[in-house]
Parts: C-alpha cells; structure tokens; sequence
C-alpha cells in the first residue's frame, strides 16, 4: 500500500484532503456519475507519533486516506502528529471525551488506565504479529480489548504491528546478567519492569529525546522499534552494539481507536469503512517493517559497521524467567486482567505448538 | 474478521446478499440519514474452492460481504463456489473474458498463462506470508504481477494466504531420500516437479477428491493445506503420518482477480472499496488459519493420535538442493519470469537476513 501500489490513488485522495483542510463542505469530487452524497463529516485522528514518522506516523496517515477515498469524500480524516493537536500521551483521553473522533497509537501506553491494555499491544516474551492477528481476531482477543475500552466509550481497531523489534542499543557490550546491574535503559512498560527485576534502571523517554539522551550519558541504553526506525534516529551513532532479539517486543500491535458515540452516529457503509481502513493498514504496516527493515539493517551493517550481537543465551534465559514473574503479578492485580491473560496465554501456548512445526520449522529447513 | 467480530455487520450485509440475490433494483439499504446512491452494481465473483470452505472459501465470500457493506449495497457480489458457474480452474479464464467481474483463487493455477505467477504465490523453499506481504506491497512485487495479468485484462490483489502448509500425508515413514522413490503423491506446481527430480511420481487431483484416492490407494501420499482443511478432510483417517514443514507451499499468497475493464469502470471510490476488501481478508485469512490450525492440530495429535513427523534433514537437503535448480531453470524460460524471480530472490535474501535476527531468534529465545 505504497502510493505507487495504490491505483488511481491521486484524485480521490487529494480531493479528500482538500476538503480536511479547509473543512468546508465542497462538492464531493467525482464519483464517474454515482450519485453525489448529501453528507460531508470531517474527522479529527490525534496520534502518538511525529506527523508522518515512518510506519507509524505514515500508517495512520493511511488510515485516514483511506477513509476519505473509499467514502468518496463524505467522511474526511485529518490527521494530527503528536503535539499538533493534543500531546502523544493524551491520545486516549482526547478520543474517549471526544475532543478528536479517532487516535493512532500504542495501547501500552494506556497501562494507566487499566494493566490489561498491554496484552493488546506486547508483552515480554509473547506473541509475534502473525500469532497476535490470530488471538485478536479469531481467538477472542478482540472482543476482550472491545469489552474494555467500552468503559472509556472507546472502540479499539487492530491498526498495524512493526513485527519482532530489536533488544535494543547499548554503549558497551552486555556479556552476562551482571551487566544489566545498574543500566539506565529507555524501556517503557513491561519490558522496563522486567529490566528492573534484574537490576536495572528503566526510563521512558519520547522517541524524539532518544539521541540526546544517549548522547550526554543521561543513558547507557535504549530499545526504539528497529532498523528503519532507529536508522531514521541515528541510534547508530550514539551506540556501539545493536543487540537482539527484541524479547520485550515481539509483534506490538498498533491501536486505532474511534470514539464509541461518533461511531455509533455513523450510516452502517461508513462503520464498515472505518473498520476496513483500519484492517488494510493493519496487513500494510507490517508489510512495510518487513521491506524497510531489511534494507535497514543492510545499511546499518554493511555502510555503518554496527556491531549487530545476539543477547547471550543467560541473559535470555533470565529475562524469560522474570517476565513470567511480572506477568503472573500483573494476572493477579485484577479479575478483568487475569481474564485477559487466561485467553493470551491459551492461545499463545497453542500457536507455540504450531508454529514449531510450521513456521519455526520451515526457517530453520529453508536455512 | 469472524462474524461476531464485525461490529454492527447484520443490516447492511443482509441487504446487500438479498440485493445479489433478487438482482433487482431494490431501494438501498438505509444509510441512517446519508444519501441513497443512485447506481446498483451487480457482479460475479467465481472461486476455485468448494462454497464457504473453511478459510479459502469463506475469506472470498468475505471479501464480496465487504464490498457490499462499505458500498452500502451500490456494488454487490454474488459468489460462486468452484463449478457453480464455472469449474475452478477456469476461474482465470471467466474473468478475464468479463463472464464473471471477479476470481478468488491461487495464483499458482495459471501457470500453463504464465510459469511467472508461481512466484506470486508459493514456491518451495520461498517466502512465507509475512515476507511475500512485505515482497508484494513493498519490494516491488505487486507491480510486477500487475504487469503480467494486464495481459490478460486482469488486476490482481493479494486476498489472503494460509501460512507455512504441512508437508502433506503419508501412508508409510520417509526416512531417507530413496522412500521419495516411486512415491505416488498428489502435490501440484513446483513442489511436484521437485518430488519428480528425486525419483517421486507427482500427480494433481481436486482437494475433494484426495479421501477417496487415498482410501484406494491411487496415490501413496498427499499434500493439502494445514490441519485446519486437511481435518475436515478427513486425511487422518486415511494416512498414518502427517509429515512437516512444507516445504513446498511456505505461505502461499491467495488472489483475487478483477476484470481490467468492470474495475476501471467503477468510480474512483469502490475501487478503493474493492482494493481495501481484499486488503482486509488478506489480513483476516492468516489470522484465520493461525487460530484454526493450532485447534486442528490439536485434535489430530490429542485426540486422534495422528503422528506428526519432521522430514529428516538430509530429505529436506535433497528438496531444497532440487527446488534451486528448478526455479533456475524456471527462471531460464522467459525474460519475465527472470525479472521476477531476480525481485524475489533479493527480497528473499534481505528478509532471511532480518528474520535471522528477529523472527527466529525470538522464536528461540521464547522457547
């Protein structure tokens, strides 16, 4: 879903846009002589992201793109970077009280408002994006993730998923346990807290302020997404050792959430078309990390140098082990969150199973 | 995208199916206060699968029940089980004649057009779904698949995919090369001109038909999908071992074809209703099948007994040697078909690299 891949994609979008931005209610552009629609609505999506940032950014610019063409014009979406209309971190209660009609964003950063939101989006050592789509379509994940944010007037969308991230950059090597002992490490949520069960010193800190915080030693290390990403941040240049897997992120699913009145006010073709939009970014985004990254990491390595290392089987092992712990604890904090868990946990441990014999087993045959 | 997953989808597709199915110019459904469109546009869609079978049959009949809901029933599809209005393997044919307006299929069928479109699908030791998403959308393979079936006054779209197949089944173990000797197996396209190459006699037979050729002994063997269809098949019943990885089929791309002229006569905006219906079951039949074959699985190994069985390394050395020469030789044929397989292979190469370090090793490190 490149604007290359799109087909005819110039006239309706531009038309559509036109329209957001000056949010009037201009004829509707063309539609090859179908009736012109009687409704113009003009949306308002507030992100977690920088306008436009690579996959994230440019995902939900899709989403609303979408919308607008696939409705001829009659449901406009204007999308705003973070700070642009509310803060990153205010997404969730500007879309809940209605201030925008939809967000972009990560559902962990809502663990505020209830713990249960990080199993929506990752959590150490759980599912890749292929077993997520799974559990939240079909495995009843999804139903869960809607039960909850229903309390918030808010309906959550699957809206796309950046695969396994990387573990992330550190200034010197990590050779055993010890040397997370006392590592000021940017690692939001329960990555973070997992990170401290072994002693280390887990901050957050906006992706933006990632390469000044590393650049004056506020930090020793931090994880971002992966290589198109961190490239585009120069993590590079401040951290020697990129290390991997990305244990604490394995396939974060992206969040579209739409206010549950503004939705429900919707004709039944403009629901199904939010839903649908939302669905194509879904299967695009991750499609996108998986081109961009491998052409990432080939720069990052072949044009930089960067020292790419495998987390040592240990320091793993340690981290599966204290991720259990902080999940377990997670799981007992309440009724709804151990329901949540239960069902993530079944399916995971379904999809384990298969995924041995089918996807782990063909990487391993294809060599 | 289950049914119970679909917010609010009862009204308007139910009125869409009754519009298909009355063909008549029925009012629209209501669209809660927004215009009634003035055009109703009725079409075809053809399928090379049984009607609604589990997963490649009901991801097409998703993609029709989208259209007709975000269209708001202006454009509604009627869909076709194999042999309805045309046997499955003159589904590309039908549409591209204008017989019927759209084809839910696998591209690998055509190949007696083209030997290009194999790589559009599936071949052995290729991509998996992620990687062929990542390939198709953003390393340039769609554009060359545009460019092939514009030949035939058709344009395709990715609709959805299977993930990683099982090897197939197996009335007798395969503990070396030479039990592929001779070997009587039902397994189509590339992956049967490689079983011929080790001395195996590869034979073709409409799914429905595999019980009955097995129960005879007509063949010794057969490949199908996963456990989620080769269950409700019945293949358990017929074959003692059910063999992995497959190997041949890593995660084939299913398609949906659209006739060149019925499309560009649409407006602006139900082509992007057709593009993003597709878009969204190529999501949903992954999600699909990675929830349904870990249930399968579960109920051939647990409650059938079934013996599932990794194909020693030295048999999938030999199949992957012999996959090499025949896609080289493959790619010898013709200019185009060596275009694509030089697009594919450096997306293959890249996306090993990068799911060496992700994917995979957090497979591992997950345990």
């Amino acid at each position: 879903m490149d604007r290359r891949n799109f087909l005819k994609a110039g006239g309706a979008a531009t038309a559509a846009s036109a329209l957001a931005a000056c949010g009037g209610n201009a004829p509707a552009p063309s539609t090859g002589g179908v009736a012109a629609p009687e409704i113009k609505l003009h949306w308002k999506m507030v992100t977690a992201w920088p306008a436009n940032f690579p996959g994230l950014g440019t995902g939900a610019a899709k989403v609303g793109e979408l919308i607008g063409r696939m409705s001829g014009g009659r449901l406009t979406v204007k999308v705003y970077g973070a700070g642009e209309l509310v803060p990153a971190f205010e997404v969730f209660d500007a879309v809940s009280a209605g201030t925008a009609e939809m967000g972009h964003s990560g559902p962990y950063y809502w663990k505020g408002k209830a713990e249960a939101v990080q199993f929506f989006c990752a959590v150490p050592f759980g599912m890749n994006a292929q077993e997520q789509n799974g559990w939240l379509y079909h495995g009843g994940g999804l139903e869960l993730w809607r039960e909850l944010y229903a309390r918030f007037d808010l309906i959550p969308f699957p809206a796309g998923n950046t695969g396994v991230q990387l573990a992330g950059w550190f200034r010197k090597e990590i050779a055993s346990v010890a040397d997370l002992k006392g590592l000021k490490m940017r690692i939001p949520g329960l990555g973070g807290e997992v990170l401290a069960r072994l002693g280390g010193a887990p901050v957050n800190i906006p992706g933006g302020e990632l390469y000044t915080a590393m650049q004056t030693g506020t930090i020793d290390a931090t994880e971002w997404v992966g290589p198109y990403n961190d490239l585009a941040f120069g993590l590079n240049k401040v951290a020697r050792y990129a290390y991997y897997p990305g244990w604490h992120e394995p396939g974060p699913t992206l969040e579209c959430m739409v206010n549950k009145r503004a939705f429900e006010a919707l004709p039944e073709d403009l629901q199904a078309i939010v839903e649908a939009a939302c669905r194509a970014v879904n299967d695009d985004m991750l499609a996108d990390y998986t081109a961009a990254n491998q052409r990432a990491l080939e720069t990052l390595i072949d044009e930089h140098g960067v020292q790419l290392k495998k987390l040592p089987d240990d320091v793993l092992a340690a981290l599966r082990e204290a991720s259990a712990a902080v999940l377990d604890e997670l799981a007992a904090k309440d009724e709804f969150t151990r329901r949540v868990y239960a069902s993530f946990k079944a399916f995971r441990d379904g999809a384990r199973r298969w995924h041995e014999v089918s996807e782990v087993a063909y990487y391993a045959a294809r060599g």
